[in-house]
C-alpha cells in the first residue's frame, strides 16, 4: 500500500556504470526503492567537460537544472543555454542531451511519468 | 506540435488569489502555457509563518524543497521535518499539507503526472 514517503536528496546514493563514464545518477522517487508509481524522479550529475549524449525515448521528460551551467543538445545540431534553475520540458521521442561547459558539476532533477527510470528505454541518436 | 520549451524560474511570474491568502505559485511546466502534456510542474511558496492547509486530490505528486524549512502535515495529525533538498511522494488521494516553520519563505517544487494545475480538484480535509 502506497504511504507518503519523505527522503532527503543527501540520503540517496549515487549510482555509476561503466557505459555512462563518469556521468552518476541518484534515485529520489522511484518504483524500485519505495511503494510508488506513475511519477519518478532522480538526479543526474554530469562532470565538468563532460556530456549525456543524444538521446530520446518514450515518455516526455522535465529537467530542472539545480547547479552548474550547460547546453540543452537537441536534433540538428541546435543548442540552448541553460543554468541553474532553468527548466526544460521534452516532448516525447524528442532527441536531447546535455553538455556541462561550466567550472562546476552540472546537476539536474529529472522527472518522468513513469513507475520508475527502469522502465525508460534510451536510444542514443 | 510540441517541441522542447526552456524556460527559466526567474522569468515566471507569480500568482496570488484572493481565497488562497498569503501563499503565491508560478507554473513552470504547464498546458495553459505552451505545447506540453502529460507531466506539469510549478512551484509554490509558504511564507513565514504560513501553511498550505491540509488537502488532498486524485493525482499522485511530488515535492522537492527548494528552500526553507517546515512541516509536512499528514492524516491525523501526523507531521514530519522538511527542509531544502527534502523530497516528498503523495499517493493518489493522500492528505497532505504544508506548514513554514522556519524565518525564510519555504519554496517548494510541485509536480504532477497531469497536464496542467488547473485540472487538480482540491478536496481541503
Amino acid at each position: 500500500m502506497e504511504t507518503i514517503v519523505t527522503r532527503h536528496v543527501n540520503d540517496c546514493s549515487w549510482n555509476q556504470r561503466e557505459d555512462r563514464g563518469d556521468l552518476r545518477w541518484k534515485f529520489l522517487v522511484d518504483a524500485t526503492e519505495m511503494d510508488s508509481h506513475g511519477l519518478s524522479a532522480g538526479i543526474i550529475e554530469v562532470p565538468v567537460g563532460s556530456e549525456l549524449s543524444l538521446h530520446h525515448h518514450q515518455p516526455q521528460e522535465i529537467y530542472v537544472i539545480r547547479a552548474g551551467e550547460g547546453l540543452l543538445l537537441q536534433t540538428g545540431g541546435k543548442i540552448q543555454q541553460v543554468r541553474k534553475d532553468s527548466v526544460v520540458y521534452i516532448p516525447q521521442n524528442e532527441r536531447h542531451g546535455l553538455k556541462n561547459t561550466g567550472d562546476v558539476a552540472l546537476e539536474v532533477l529529472w522527472i518522468f511519468p513513469t513507475d520508475c527510470w527502469q522502465e525508460i528505454e534510451y536510444i542514443r541518436d
